[in-house]
């Protein structure tokens, strides 16, 4: 039985239900687990420990590779099985106790979790869960459809409990590089020079002994949610495809372009399949997440090669895609999550970097994470990773949200992820600002004429003008900068004269 | 004549005054100047051209490696002759017109200036004016006290002036490691693993044909400003002090620490100080600026290697150092700025980064550069590249400005350069605040508990609680948030009830 997925005989006799496997857990345990994006994530031992969370007072840390998929940040919550979670969420349930203040949670970049818990920023990992494909004959293992932390995971946490997951095709080995740059004062260089550079093994090491029991699941992934491009979408798509035209027209970029980063989100999705109609060729991607539209961009040969750390597409491009998955294992590598989004490989690649912006504000600070500035929605994820390192750091976002009450060009963001340091060009369906080489006076310009809703440019312009009056190399008036939340609270729209 | 210093003969013909090396500049042009942290600058042609700009309309735009010393960002600023000025600068004239609106300044991530260039992402350099210590025969030439952005300044420029400075010792020769990792799309790893490894030539080329004009000068660096320690710094450095030799008993450091980094004002140069005092031994640093305190700790065999982009220090150390400069000579390296800054290098080395903000919040978000969110001190400079990428991100400040008129802990801090990621520790006067692990809410009890003024502590601590009711991730009040400065302007101080 499982002769092709445990290929190391003793791990046999280790195999148990996820409810035993719950059983293993302490209250205040720090538990890591698989999963990013929603792709390879812990599918029966989490759930489990949820239901046994509903009846014993058990509180554990969690932390991932980014969100989990099957509502189980949501169960876990509900349960009150949180106390504090890391680095990234997606889950409504999970996100509305964080605003409470129920479950803690650390936002953090994506990048960076394995090298604070190497550093010891943080406490010892007790259990780690992680979803597996096949377990090699030295106790090694094949990941599924993402790699996030798993591979520091499992060389720091004391026990290991692994999902053995039949319902993944086993022609996923081999797509997976998994790279370590090692540990403090001994860390190496990651010798990737090309998006396609494969430079470590294609499994995970555990050491067997620390293995303690293997859950068998029959489970897919939670198919991601891939909204329609509308005309907004499109339009961003447009302006984008556009601008990088003209920037191949100059010769600043060739037809390749440069190594492509895309964002979650369903603009940044609409974005890429803009390149498709580009006059582009031969693009590549070095990014996160592997999203329905880069699988249509290696279909229609307009892309070559493409390395994220997880595939997170929709069920019709799941079924697709795992049905034929031999044709494009030459065209795809998933990575660690801390060599994926690597400041080192970001910068020395050059990647063109396009993200989701909660709001910009006119002189190109960006909010991904806050509503208003103090609600978390998900996390900054790869975002920063991306941002500061990137060749051209690109934010898309609607003009403005919910009709048009809510402005998402402000003056002022009500949280900052991104310094305007690292914002270059923003992108809404009314148009492209390209701040390069732009102060900051010049960059409040031109996004207030390019990128603003109509009905707020007004009011925007306005509030540069008296602020430039005060004076400043970033002229505000601090006691208003703000005040646009406070009409969106009291009037329902950041509108000044409600109609 | 200069037969030690000008090895290229025919450049010998091209040596003239700097009055007439400021003819060859031509309003609206793109300038480019050696000079970082006043280290290493133009000491006479930029000089001369504020000169000539005093009665003819001359415009240009200047960049640097950091910020000039002599006045010259002054002396320009006041003939009107700057346009736009980056990536850094600490002039008090200039600040003053860039706060006007009357000079444009982009403040600029000190690593990223020739990506940035390389990049096409700026206008093109027309002429670069570099200082130097010896021109070899092959056209190349050795910097002298930095070595900043000028390597690339040199490759991109059309035209290179060179300031060929007799007041540097030709001990020089050998302390500069020039490196540079190429362009797109063929950039490669910067080979650095350890502080002390040289990984290029000690010179920096420069085609012959784009030399334009040779000037002589006898002239040395600005010395730095140091202030002496006073109860303040001197507590600083102490707890600084206390929780790295916590570390060590912890086993988390060895006695050598990881490669400092410490960045510029009076506080950072206080804390290296401390590090005297502590039971440390052989530490390294890999930084920007080499201070006195870095001299210091080498002579007391404290510090076996620093690695910089300049050497900036106070009169009484120049003449010390360079008396003897040879027993220097292998205990340190001048860098670019492009490599001392590298987000790359940085990370793989694992920085213990100190840098010092100009007022933080009780969330741990830090504004290095703008007082009361409009007006610009001096620029982000290398902070933010060594916040990001460290093993360990310090921020320290005194708890207060102008008496106590201003708490330099806040609600909300009135501009972000570093977000809440890469702020792992905060020290005042008053204390430590260790962030590591934290969450938002926990991370503001520790700093308003730890760090703040004890006149500001309870009013912080109302105003979180206040917000807490209200709820979120990152509990905020937006329409009292900036309500400090609001009271600062109109009465002089953030305090609520002015005695
Ligand atoms: C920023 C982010 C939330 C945008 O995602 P998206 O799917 O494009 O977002 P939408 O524009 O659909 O907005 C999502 C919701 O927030 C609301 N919203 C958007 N902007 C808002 C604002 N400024 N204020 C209040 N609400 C806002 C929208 O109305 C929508 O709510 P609804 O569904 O109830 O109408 C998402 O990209 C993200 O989490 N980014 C950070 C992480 C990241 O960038 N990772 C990149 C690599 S993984
Ligand atoms: C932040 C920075 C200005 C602090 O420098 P410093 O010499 O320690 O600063 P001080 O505490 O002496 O403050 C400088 C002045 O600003 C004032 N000030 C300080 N905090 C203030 C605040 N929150 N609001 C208003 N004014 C403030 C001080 O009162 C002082 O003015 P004064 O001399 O008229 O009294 C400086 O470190 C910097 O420019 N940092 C950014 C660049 C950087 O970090 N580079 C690192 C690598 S190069």
């Amino acid at each position: 039985m499982y002769a092709d997925r445990i290929l190391r005989e003793e791990l046999i006799s280790r195999i148990m239900t996820s409810e035993e496997a719950a059983q293993l857990f302490k209250d205040k345990m720090v538990v890591a687990s698989s999963g990013f994006t929603k792709a390879g994530d812990s599918k029966a031992v989490l759930a489990a420990l949820a239901e046994r969370a509903k009846t014993e007072p058990l509180k554990i840390t969690l932390m991932t590779g980014a969100s989990l998929g099957h509502g189980t940040d949501g169960a876990l919550a509900e349960a009150d099985a949180l106390s504090l979670r890391l680095p990234f969420q997606v889950d409504p349930i999970l996100r509305k106790a964080i605003n409470k203040g129920e479950v803690l949670f650390i936002d953090q970049h994506l990048g960076e979790t394995v090298t604070l818990l190497k550093s010891n920023h943080f406490p010892k990992i007790n259990i780690a869960v992680l979803e597996a494909s096949r377990i090699e004959a030295d106790g090694s293992i094949i990941p599924t459809t993402s790699v996030g932390n798993s591979a520091s995971f499992a060389a720091l946490a004391d026990q290991v409990i692994i999902e053995l997951n039949l319902a993944v095709p086993l022609s996923v080995c081999g797509i997976h590089d998994i790279f370590s740059a090692g540990e403090y004062p001994n860390r190496c260089e990651i010798p990737i020079v090309s998006v396609d550079d494969r430079v470590g093994r294609n499994s995970i090491y555990i050491n067997p002994k620390k293995i303690v029991g293997v859950v068998i699941t029959n489970k897919t992934d939670s198919p991601a949610e891939i909204a329609a491009p509308d005309a907004s979408t499109s339009a961003i798509a447009r302006h984008l495809v556009r601008f990088f035209s003209a920037e191949v027209e100059q010769g600043n970029l060739t037809k390749s372009l440069l190594p492509l980063q895309a964002g979650i989100g369903k603009v940044a999705n609409a974005v890429l399949h803009g390149f498709m109609d580009g006059d582009f060729e031969n693009l590549i991607m070095y990014s996160e997440v592997l999203q329905d539209s880069t699988f249509d961009l290696l279909d229609s040969g307009k892309m070559t090669f493409a390395s994220g750390s997880s595939i997170t597409v929709s069920e019709e491009y799941y079924l697709k895609i795992f049905h034929d998955f031999e044709k494009y294992k030459d065209k795809i590598v998933l990575r660690p999550q801390e060599i994926s989004n690597a400041g080192e490989v970001i910068r020395r690649l050059g990647i063109i970097a396009i993200n989701t912006a909660l709001e910009c504000d006119i002189y190109g600070n960006v909010n991904s994470t806050h509503v208003a500035g103090t609600n978390m929605m998900n996390g900054i994820g790869g975002s920063g990773d991306f941002a500061r390192n990137a060749y051209l750091s690109v934010f898309v976002t609607q003009s403005s949200a919910k009709g048009d009450a809510i402005s998402r060009i402000v003056p002022m963001v009500s949280h900052v992820d991104h310094t305007e340091h690292d914002v270059d060009v923003i992108v809404t369906e009314q148009g492209l600002a390209d701040l390069r080489g732009l102060a900051p006076r010049q960059r409040a310009k031109v996004i207030i004429e390019n990128c603003a809703h109509p009905d707020y440019k007004a009011e925007l312009l306005d509030y540069y003008e008296r602020a430039c009056v005060r004076g400043g190399q970033t002229p505000h008036l601090l006691e208003e900068a703000f005040s646009w939340y406070g009409r969106l609270r009291e009037n329902g729209t950041m509108k000044k004269f409600a109609d």
